[in-house]
């Protein structure tokens, strides 16, 4: 599930930290694509204690340039199964990232339509397209290229300096090995007798891309509604999808809750990804017999 | 998916609507357990222009029987893994319904928790414990089990009539067509932009038991965030459980939601069951890219 | 707002416990109507910790009793604006019950209605219309009245002893000061951005029956989209009607989410009552620029 | 509550269409400030069938325009309480929509305030800082302020361009009638027992920034949970705040959900703007007793 890339040994962030400045500018300049400056920008805010500081102290960097730099940085990526793909001139990490979502594989139609669309993007922005590709469909690619080029130009190069970061962000927990602070957590709610849901049995899936899911754990709703330790916690809250099966009719069924037969909602699936791995994901389910939401709380 | 129990050939309405009045009684006698005077009762009210109409006649006649009939009706139930189970003595239709919840495959630990739950109950209330058990498990049968001994007679009686209900709708369902008036139908909100949320990719499937979805159709939604025409209506809907798979992500990245990387919500399973055919299923997905919500609308 | 009725000096739960028998049962003789033998039924649980502790054990003794018991308890309420009332033959607390509800100024019409209702009411479930009317409307009750009527025996029996329990509750809760363990809580989480909305201001109303609402505290959420504080705990937390009024407009503008002009959402209030000032009481409140939820929550 | 500005007669579409494109674009030169060529944009774009429309066309306009002239219209706008609104200077629509928001009697730490804030904005970003200020307070403007300054360039100039989008919009609806084609519509769920709340009263207000509501008109949900025509429609519907009070706690009572007393969940508040008179504002209410939830939908 965790989709690692390019195999290489992480980095602690004590050893980042304790990096001489140049072995630190050599191990993350190729994190915003042939921009080694980004790495350097953030150098002063060493130490850092946690991926995510890192990340944001590269990012404020790029917020920070100057437009020239700004629009080299976007120019420095390859276009989307374009000439430098098909010649086998990607940066490796380019390489494995448009690979992962089935761009090295197109039909000679759908290559025709990246060609089309590249060109066309090109001539309105004066940069390629650039979207974080990594567990993207072509679907949604292609979705979001024809959207994007309708952009005016001011919104579009804030579309394209998010989608940099979020490319940074994957490449840099690839590289650096996360803080042990992140969690996941679930609460459930009856909001039809307004008061927790206590006695219901959660399970814990992995998602992965192809073939079955992986069980990782089940668990009970104590009386508050709550588990009574994180679902996952430090090193084994990996980034990735995941499932929490909610089985809601065995609580239904206990608190004497009028269903219909079978019950509108009995199991119920909620799937989502962690792309923090040091954040703390609340994901609780609010919930009657005939309606639920979730959400990402805190 | 649809859950027949014993094959036999199912009635149309205007078969039953036009039968003599002692086979009318007949075809219908086991509906409710060994009383067929609810058929009987329910006689006046023909014609009947759908199965929900013919139930709800049957289970007025219920709610008007005096007392002493109501605790017969309750009494003609068998216990739950109980005596005449064991001893192959149960109606047809109450040992496919047992056998479909896997009771009559229990470990001797949970046949010992059963019978002593079936004297418990039995002994505060005077009618063994009736629960409609097709398309439940274990688990939440024992969980009823457990918690209904708890209630005060007066809810507890209220309790059991309403499963009596239940079981009768799922035996009407396999002895006569349901009329062709359901339809599934859904919509998608965007509450984050606050307006529909079109070309999203939408997949419905069938949910069995056991083995993997089948894969019944796929939509996109129009400009005004629904399907141009329902997802299953007529014939096609049956009762069973069903999985609407939204890919909200191609939405989001069409209409250039930020989200992480990978995004929080990407592919949303909805799964629910429909229990009456016969009507209208709406079923709503709420979206932003951090939270949904889904119920059953109108 | 917190509505006391007929006034007197509450008793602690300290002095309720060290009362004699007798004591303890005269105290509570008029809690439940004509029916002093709920009281010494609960005599055997002291001491409570809590009035809800209190009214559970009184209930639990309704609920243990006999049919005839039961059914001796509903009869031993007045009618819905009947004889004793005209008569003025009402217990105290009945008389102060029903005429804040208005049914002390009915028109010729309402009266006539009444009189119509209570008749077949009391011919079908051989026990008056009874519901917990203090801070009820004639529209309400009326509604209630016309619907229940319908209901089978068996669940109106259920329905009506729960308005008794209701009117119970508020009676206790007029006799004895509740324990100091109660608070209002909230949150706020920008489902849109998917963390919490921090920086957002709130006022808390008490809301009055009649007349304008008084301004009790505001306050800005933390960075965590709570409150550092409950909003309301302990002996300040009275039973009444509360709104909170989120200032959500302010925070759309801070976090720079577009919005309409003006912004389809700006003050946003929330109103509830807290029946039970022993309990906390969490209501948050989950925004986006186009859609809100909110709901008790624990 | 339609807050209209500057008096004036108002033009309807048709004259619009009709007008000469010299008159046509000097109706509208100060929609876009001191920026008569956005309306010499749009003329191409006639006829207009709706403001809406209209509105597109010319903020299209300012999409295409080269970045000089994006910057010139941001850089034509007047600092918020600056030295011309001191001098008064500012076009006559400024200055009302400055005074509108209180901007006219500022406290001497308010006035500081905003120069500092003025002088930091322009410093980093080189035009002054513009927001759609009629209906705003100075609590939002101020919180806006303080926010935006930190953005990076490009995500602010976005943004400030779409708050130009938002000035035209409310002063074009000052300047030509609207198309009658908006309505507003309602429906209430209920998500405890999965169907529509039909019966339940609901009363339309206009909120007014100072002084009471006033009541527009009450409704009854019908047996599908709506309102048999729309609450509003047409010219009736007019931008401006409005509230829907939904009477659920007589809904409950006739629907015998339990609730406590009294019930959380009584009368409920939705306050909301219509910005756009031309459209369809759907304003659902999904209710249990114990939550809610409301959103824009269609």
């Amino acid at each position: 599930m965790p989709d690692r890339g390019p195999s290489e040994t992480r980095l602690t962030l004590d050893k980042l930290n304790s990096l001489g400045q140049k072995d630190f500018a050599a191990s993350l300049g190729d994190i915003y694509e042939h921009s080694p400056w980004v790495a350097q920008g953030a150098l002063t805010e060493r130490p850092f204690k946690s991926v995510t500081d890192l990340h944001a102290a590269m990012q404020a960097t790029v917020d920070r340039a100057l437009d020239d730099a700004r629009v080299g940085l976007l120019r420095a990526h390859p276009d989307l199964a374009g000439k430098a793909a098909l010649a086998g001139e990607l940066t490796e990490k380019s390489s494995f990232e448009q690979s992962s979502a089935g761009l090295d594989s197109l039909t000679p139609e759908e290559m025709e339509r990246f060609q089309v669309l590249n060109a066309a993007y090109r001539d309105k922005f004066g940069f390629p397209f650039i979207i974080a590709v990594r567990n993207a469909t072509k679907a949604l690619i292609l979705a979001a290229f024809e959207s994007r080029t309708e952009n005016d130009p001011t919104t579009e190069m804030a579309t394209a300096l998010r989608e940099v970061g979020k490319i940074a962000w994957m490449r840099l927990l690839e590289k650096v090995i996360p803080a042990p602070t992140g969690r996941l957590t679930t609460h459930v709610l009856d909001t039809a007798a307004g008061k927790p849901a206590g006695g219901l049995p959660v399970d814990l899936f992995a998602v992965n891309a192809q073939g079955p899911q992986t069980l990782l754990a089940t668990f009970v709703t104590n009386a508050d509604g709550r588990l009574d330790a994180p679902a996952l916690e430090g090193e084994r809250l990996k980034a990735g999808t995941y499932e929490l099966l909610f089985h809601a009719g065995i609580y239904f069924a206990r608190a004497g809750l009028a269903t219909d037969a079978p019950a509108f909602l009995d199991s119920i699936p909620i799937r989502f990804a962690i792309s923090n791995p040091e954040s703390h994901y609340h994901v609780p389910l609010l919930l009657s017999p005939w309606s639920y939401s979730t959400y990402r709380g805190s």
